[in-house]
């Protein structure tokens, strides 16, 4: 039985990040008429929010058949799942504040549907069809991924020749991580943290570890708001490029002692261990922005915790009796677990990516590999976003062209 | 009957400002020894959530009795209210969302303590007993006014000599008004905006009415998130500073036509009216971070409507059939209608300031007028302020100081 | 015998300054039209270079004799200097790398002239005249003084009771040290620091000592620049501001080890010293853009280094051993002795200040006294450099000012 | 014969120059033991300054012949070529302010060494090869490319199967571009037009053709400054990326009445044409940040003038009788023509890429093609950057290694 009110709730949502998803749009009105997705069966799992959710309806106005459920435990919204779920032709099992074993009940389900088309976000569908569910793979034409830690994944099972089945990381276009990973993470980072916790990140030394796209973003930001920020990092050319951003850059160790709020970004595991959470100062905050919650070993914290306590909504105080430390959200993705994910209009063009890859992925017969998203889609949703936005831009003139092609012309 | 679940939110509320408002702690720490606001009567009008109850905490440690309502129909926090009023010597009858008839109401509810102080925002409370309330105008021994507008209120009395009260311009210290105006009502702006659209910044057009110090923070912290900010003003100095820092300075005239998004910081009347709506774009989004909600002319821009709806939490829509007007929280002040309000840390400094204020007219008999916060409390709020980050810095050396008192050495 | 070629040169710079002081210029027409300092005989000690020639000429059309020598030794630009000299009713005593015995004497010719008028940079004219040659104080209807520095002379002497003559505090003008501080300074110590040393601000620690306007302005461009900036203060509430605009605070001592460009802005004397020198890195560089050449105490060392050389124009290298130290410019006001001096367009405000409080002078019949710079000149320059900016802005309607004059209007 | 003052002021720029590139002489120390070049006749074309001296001194070290000229006729500092000239092992050609003709005979005399090695920067001298001198190619074991521009001639040349030798494009290594083309010529670029025009970029609005790495330095060194900046381009992508930082995005046709300042970083020709310059307000400034002198078509402009004069060092008016446009350094690449080029610490790792490079030419036999750096080069300039900093960064652990690997890893 479906609440009114949570029905009503998603679909006002879903309206809003639809009205500013112009480029989805659209696209959308392309696929209702042209239906490039008739017959085809679609499995996601994707954070099961309205911007998602206005992505599902563009693949199923394409004529495609969805199953969908959330890509992590915390990252679901109730109402948006209950609206989406009463779309024509599509099924959606994600629920919030789910368990691990519940978590991965609902990607079976998703899998049930045994689709053509993977769409997914950390890669945990395309692990399962690799694993447990092999049978389904001959149904598969091709995955999408959206994010970098999913194609780092999907990079690792091509090297060991585990990969079974076509995909595209949907991540490396520019028009997705150029933004998406850059603006969206850092803008909706802070604003999940400060929402969060109503403190004041001017004054404060803010520790952001990983300077990938995702880690600029959440700096640049940072310094927007006033933030002394320092970076640590693990290759020397990043940590070069932090430094001449204007930022401090040192090891975890160093950075331990002097952070007010760290946040990780680094896609990796245990960046923040035992020994850097005894040096740290009391009242510090803790936010991961990595994709897994693993970059913390709360493990280890929760071992030298004498208590744990809810302190404010969203925020558990580990007491070490020298000093305290707050975690935001059990380290799940902040800016999902404790807000409300990127804003639209970055998803609308990181989107714009999926539907246009789930289209290419069943026009064209492509090679078991990770394949980079095709230079015109990306074009395209380039110069889609800026008509959209009213930017007229210059084109090359016959004689740039021309100067372009030519070697001849020298001093 | 007290809700049980509402006071532990509040409590918890309230644990958590506290922590982050050291310098109000040491002061309590201090009043709850000298007891300096003994047999005192405080009557106050403030945004009743968690900072304003450690300020109220710390005043009823100096041993005074205190009543307090809200200065904002909006801005109540229903859990932290409650559980304020069940701390000893205070009465709290805020409430959220409250006509105006109801805030009034609350108004004379808080003058009935007979106060022999008043910590007021926005002169609400100052107004009432120079009017309907004289009788208790004996008793007084002084006022407090915390803000911008406020303080203009009883400039103009005193320039009418309507004012009959002493009275201290807590807005005006260096420690509140740089820091809270600026930094406090910039990040907090932001944070209540972004957290209420879900919408990017970064590539939008932010156009803010007013370059005074809530308007200085305002567009920084939009500068910090990507926005292109365009600056409107009165003031030709101001409006050449605005200009200075990178911004664009138009009338609003012309700006109406470019916005994606406005806010309002002027403290002024009709800032945006019938005009302005006419030329905006489709989509726009409007926000007030003034003090009273009266910088949009709603009562135009309804009239001009074809329909109006709740589009979302907070953000009411008015369709204009050419196109639409996105309104967040009804023009009250956004930070706090659609937010937590101010971070902790810079209330920290204004309600050390309210504290130390409310002292010092207890403990001088002051004249009637507007006064300014005494330097010497200015000073030790910031080097507590300091002592309090860790922070230390110079002293004169007897040389320096020689030096400086000197006019014979030249070039 | 003049110079051709030099001649050519100071005219080209000066009449490149007039294109690009527009207020300045309509200020000069109708001094031109109206000579309302006809008569009149002006003692000026200015940094003699192109901007202040325009100066020069605006007095000299309004019907002045103008006697004018330079307030820095080193600050003088020779072919200007030449130039200005050619002009009708104009004497230039002013020459580059002078002593300080030829540069009082330059002072003393000025004096000559037995002036009405004084404008000063810094009070070096100010105090001979109060001291060695009062008999010319009977004259004198008043003085203008530019810098804070010199502000601050006249502030002590007219505690000490020394005053003999009325004076206006240019310096502290809206349209003065808002921008010519703070955007000028900034600038033009970056220009001069960056075009003497060939070096990457970009990840260094830059440590500017002092966070008046001047200092604020030179570390928001140090940080545009990509320096991570260090700030030091004797100041709590500015050593607090600094800190809440994202710089590290600390004191000298802390810093001395950290930094890799110091940039003094005090006003002070002895601000580094052989403590600092001391535990300072190989290869810092140092300059000094405060007024008089005192902030870092030279002498010791001097007595400090093994050898002292010269590395690079403007560049005297300090061996101590252990380390090397380069200070730019014997720590004269580093963008006048290594650079062309502030922007044109900065000085176009404060010299129209000057050109207009010299009339001030002459028109009213000032007290003894430090005066304020009259607010309607002020706003009126304002609005002419609005105007020339070709930046319209909006006016108070009639509602507005209605609002703003009232107390009644409440919540 | 030599003049002595020039001979002591090149020295002194290198020996300035050396102390600040401390990777470089790192690598130089190593040539200087293992004599890797031994045999070797280097061919260069390089912006002859004081940091290319530094590179040139390194590549002697190291056993090689060295005959070099420069790569732009406005670019050479005459003291500094005539200092290099003087060093063992290396012939300089190069002067300043030659006309093409001589630009050519220059090149010409720098083949006559018969190259093994070409280190080229806008591959004039590769050109040269591959057509007048052909008959020098089969010593040739291969080129260095320093810039884009060169880069994109090189690449031509491979695609039309011109190309006859390998090549290494030094531009795209991480540790080049990142640093060089965005710092290096964002902070050169500003300190060039700041001193040669002594005006304020704060308040103006600054037009940048082109956001490639180097468009982007100079937008962000532009806003640094208090610019409002606008950004045209021709890649979607791009504009878009510009937009998204905060930037206004135009055609020309728009910028073309708005701009104060106008910066050209395109690589392409006639991106400023008639159609613009009749568009522009009186006053501009023009400056060209591109490699060759062909982004402005400065023909159609001087048909279009009335009259031409110089008006300061390094600036020209054309006078358009409506208005007027200044052009510095008859548009010659800017930090070069009118300052010192880039800072000594960018050039530090870009040529310490072209060090390691030529010999990685030497101990390899590459194919003919454009090369990337390898990256070991790459991450060991960094690595040694870093070192050389003082700046310390984290190691992967044997656990993360490990995790990076892996794809069995999800939620």
């Amino acid at each position: 039985m479906v609440d009114d009110t949570l029905l009503e709730s998603g679909n006002q949502k879903i309206e809003w990040a639809r009205n500013h998803m112009p480029v989805l749009s659209i696209i959308r009105d392309g696929f209702a008429s042209e239906k490039p997705l008739k017959g085809c069966r679609i499995a996601m799992a994707l954070h099961v929010e309205a911007k998602t959710a206005v992505l599902v309806e563009t693949l199923a106005s394409g004529g495609a058949e969805i199953a969908i459920t959330g890509c992590n435990p915390l990252s679901t919204q109730d109402d948006v799942a209950a609206a989406l779920d009463t779309r024509d032709n599509v099924s959606c099992y994600a629920k919030n504040d789910v368990s691990k074993d519940e978590y991965y009940e609902a990607i079976d389900r998703v899998l049930d549907i045994e689709p053509n088309i993977i769409v997914d976000d950390g890669a945990d569908i395309i692990h399962k069809i690799h694993t447990e569910r092999q049978n389904l793979l001959p149904n598969v034409i091709g995955g999408c991924e959206e994010t970098t830690t999913g194609v780092h994944r999907l990079m690792s099972m091509s090297e060991n020749n585990a990969l079974k089945i076509p995909t595209i990381a949907v991540n490396d276009a520019l028009t997705k991580f150029l933004f998406d990973n850059r603006y969206g993470t850092g803008q909706s980072t802070w604003d999940a943290i400060n929402r969060t916790t109503n403190l004041l990140v001017a004054g404060k030394d803010v520790v952001v570890a990983g300077y990938g796209w995702c880690g600029k973003g959440v700096a640049m930001y940072a310094a927007g708001l006033g933030a002394n920020v320092i970076v640590t990092e693990v290759n020397p050319v990043r940590a070069l490029e932090a430094r001449m951003d204007g930022y401090r850059v040192m090891t975890m160790d160093e950075a331990a002692e002097l952070g007010d709020i760290f946040v990780t970004t680094t896609g990796n595991v245990s960046v923040l261990t035992r020994d850097h959470f005894k040096l740290m100062k009391d009242g510090v905050i803790l936010a991961n922005s990595g994709h897994f919650n693993v970059e913390m070993n709360l493990e280890e914290l929760e071992s030298m915790a004498h208590s744990i306590r809810k302190v404010k909504s969203n925020i558990k105080e580990y007491n070490l009796k020298t000093h305290r430390i707050n975690v935001i959200a059990d380290q799940q993705t902040v800016n999902l677990a404790a807000g409300d994910g990127h804003p639209a209009e970055v998803m609308d063009m990181s989107f714009s990516n999926q539907a246009l890859c789930v289209r290419h992925l069943v026009d064209n017969d492509l090679d078991i590999d990770v394949h980079a998203v095709p230079p015109e889609i990306d074009t395209y949703i380039a110069e889609l976003k800026l008509k959209v936005l009213g930017i007229e831009i210059d084109e090359l003139t016959t004689e740039q062209e021309k100067y372009m092609r030519e070697w001849e012309h020298g001093t």
